[in-house]
């Protein structure tokens, strides 16, 4: 592998065998709690609608957790992805930094969201189960979940958020082609959904109702289980493929990552590339800066409180140990409708908490312009979740000409916007408005966020 | 590299250093003559429209052109692109064939488009060019110019058959994302535009008025050329990388293309894959069967005519020596938009002429039920375009195994479908129909074509 080349490519047989497991190295992260009983959350609570494997993965304390043969051989059909230098990108900026970009927007489903998903497939088809059910916004994860069940011969029901069933038709279209069932929600499949539609017959829906229907869906089927696509440990272990390659990559050109950055929704884009990079700094001491980028339209790190939370609107999933915005705050409306959640992962929110990683809020606005100056000198189109990351990367190039620096900057590149192109026409006419919460509404939706006891 | 790997990659090393001519090998292949004069087209009749390294390119009768290394410098973003095992099909399908398919999709255009657009923005801009108008109907080579020129920092008007540009919004912003100046054809920009909207102000608009106004654009700016995306033998020389990379990956796992299969519209897709191939048969003598798959609604190779006929429908290009329905001929509306064109490139018109390769024609519904059924084990929503060739690899699959032979066939998955999603929906509703032209209108059509003279 030359120096020279501008994809760092790496062949099959150097795809990671083993996910990393960042709670080994977190071993004080409050636990879960069960919602009636606020006591400790037990494995058989999550039974009814997680496989086992996934529950022993989601509280496990082991380090590395090896990938089943079955998942590598589907991770083959588009990984090991390419880390690319973005050599345009900085003779554009005229940085001294180098950038480097690992891609994960060249599969199936668009965007990593595809990683965890054929793991959860697997696992689930592994114990028996023949249908899985979950939710979706903008459609990422309900169209990792619908391929990734097709490849493992699981059905697939996705419900998804009425309002975007009806304005983006083509997310809708494309789990359909992989053989998913798309239901409008709310909907009448559910008594969560029922009652929404009683008390509104023409509710536009929302995540938090959404995730009721799946999750409702897969606890009344016994042969039916729920499949998250972020926050959750499982979720980001299966990510850390990400990061464990790009590790790899850098090696291979004999470079080392100074600054890592990834944007922040549920926290597993960014805990896909970070964590690895997290360990490798606990292990060698070597300073490395960590940004999570969240939109300033929703930011739970920035401006949100670290407590016990809901992770739905309607308060039946575990209390979870998170930065929040509190389960009750319905995010304004953005274009990276994927970064649009109240909480963040609890390894994700431990990590800021202990100061290990920054966390920074950034306007859709000049979100779009960075996305916009990507796509003209390096060829691909951002989706608007990771052009945060891109804007962030381009913030930090440009500061390190102005301080005449030279670290070496790697991003999540994390999918592509082939179907958010109304944003970027918006952005071009200049009809994108950058909005931030009021400190009045904050101040309301934080309160029911319980402090974290065992605190020291 | 392993014989088990699914992806076979090439490094950047490997890059190829000159696209094949396939002139070189064909020298009896009839002159293009000019539209007035019907004498064997010179040089400078060109000179109007496209820069001096083209027209060379157009009438050279090299083996081996160099690529220049700034071209080189751009394919890196997304060349050598995979040739990937397709495993998964081949047992879904239960085929003793080996399967390949050569990816073309992951770049900013979304298809092979981007070889030839970068090629020939290079030489537009060393010729002191400063601006590039062309024509797009469905969008992908509109886009593929869009990104080439700002590549390069040319300006780039597309002339859009204006029932795609309302009916495709998403290419149409695509191109605005890198740059390209979109106008809705027939448009008040061109005297040819005019004419039409005088006629019929509610004019749809078709390929033929697009390159009419393109042409006009080019002829009477002094700072701007025309481009063309299919085609002219330029065009298909700078597609060669696809096949010549292809060769390489298959020496790698040690295996020999026993059938080579692309789509077929204007030619550059099938000759992209095709002529390196050609030439390995020409040298070798080793047997290998080629076959160019033709939507049914769009008929060229199987139920053309072969002799001169002009590239638009106004009659105002060269008339070139080529397989058409004549360039009066309307074909019906099918999703395969990039496949709508009367006439076939000249040397691919040569080709089956000699008998070296085969022509085949589709119906639009076995070709997405064949498309559905890859998405679904490879992960690959094709475009139509490309799915016609996915289809007959298929169907030879099939064949093999119901012979019982093993042969290693290649293919040309030259795009993706993400802006064809629309297409999609229509089959999985069940909503496509099979079109074919009457008898009696090709009858009429073809009526105009002038037989080649020299013919033995």
């Amino acid at each position: 592998m030359s120096r020279e080349e501008t994809k760092i490519i790496l062949s099959e047989a150097e795809l990671p065998t083993h996910w990393y497991n960042l709670r080994a190295d977190l071993p004080d992260v409050p636990p879960p709690l069960h919602p009636a009983t606020q006591k400790p959350l037990r494995p058989e609570d999550l039974a009814a609608i997680f496989p086992p494997d996934l529950i022993e993965q989601e509280m496990s304390a082991e380090r590395w957790i090896p990938i089943p043969e079955p998942v590598r051989e589907i991770y083959r059909l588009w990984r090991p992805t390419p880390l690319v230098r973005a050599r345009r990108l900085e003779e554009a900026l005229g940085t001294p930094a180098k950038i480097f970009y690992k891609y994960e927007g060249g599969n199936a489903s668009g965007s990593h969201k595809l990683n965890t998903a054929v793991a959860q497939a697997y696992y689930n088809r592994k114990a028996g189960v023949r249908r899985l059910a979950t939710e979706t916004g903008a459609g990422q994860w309900g169209t990792a979940l619908s391929v990734a069940c097709r490849f493992f011969g699981l059905e697939c029901t996705v419900y998804m958020v009425k309002v975007s069933y009806e304005q983006k038709p083509y997310r809708r279209i494309m789990m359909n082609v992989f053989g998913g069932e798309v239901i409008p929600s709310p909907s009448e499949r559910t008594a969560a959904g029922r009652a929404v539609l009683k008390r509104d017959p023409n509710s536009p829906g929302s995540l938090g109702i959404a995730i009721s229907e799946a999750v409702e869906d897969a606890a009344t089927h016994g042969d039916t289980n729920y499949a998250l696509g972020s926050v959750l440990n499982h979720v980001a272990l299966h990510q850390t493929v990400i990061g464990l390659e790009a590790q790899k990559q850098l090696d291979a050109v004999g470079e080392q990552a100074d600054i890592v950055i990834a944007s922040a929704g549920g926290g597993s884009n960014f805990a896909g590339l970070a964590f690895p990079f997290v360990y490798e700094r606990l292990t060698t001491g070597r300073e490395i800066r960590f940004i999570a980028v969240e939109p300033a339209a929703c930011p739970t790190l920035t401006r949100g409180a670290y407590g016990y939370d809901f992770g739905d609107v309607a308060g039946l999933t575990p209390l979870l140990p998170m930065y929040t915005l509190g389960s009750g705050f319905m995010p304004p409306g953005i274009h990276a409708g994927g970064l649009r959640y109240h909480g963040m992962s609890p390894l994700v929110s431990a990590l800021y908490r202990k100061g290990i990683i920054e966390a920074r809020a950034v306007g859709q606005r000049r979100v779009f312009e960075a996305a916009v100056q990507f796509a003209r000198v390096e060829g691909i189109v951002p989706a608007p979740e990771s052009a945060h990351a891109v804007r962030t990367a381009i913030d930090e190039a440009l500061r390190a000409k102005e301080e005449g620096t030279r670290p070496t900057i790697v991003f999540n590149l994390s999918g592509h916007g082939h179907f958010d192109l109304a944003a970027y026409e918006a952005y071009l006419a200049g009809r994108l408005d950058d909005v931030a919460p009021e400190e009045e509404e904050l101040k309301r939706t934080l309160a029911g966020v319980v402090p974290v006891a065992e605190e020291a």
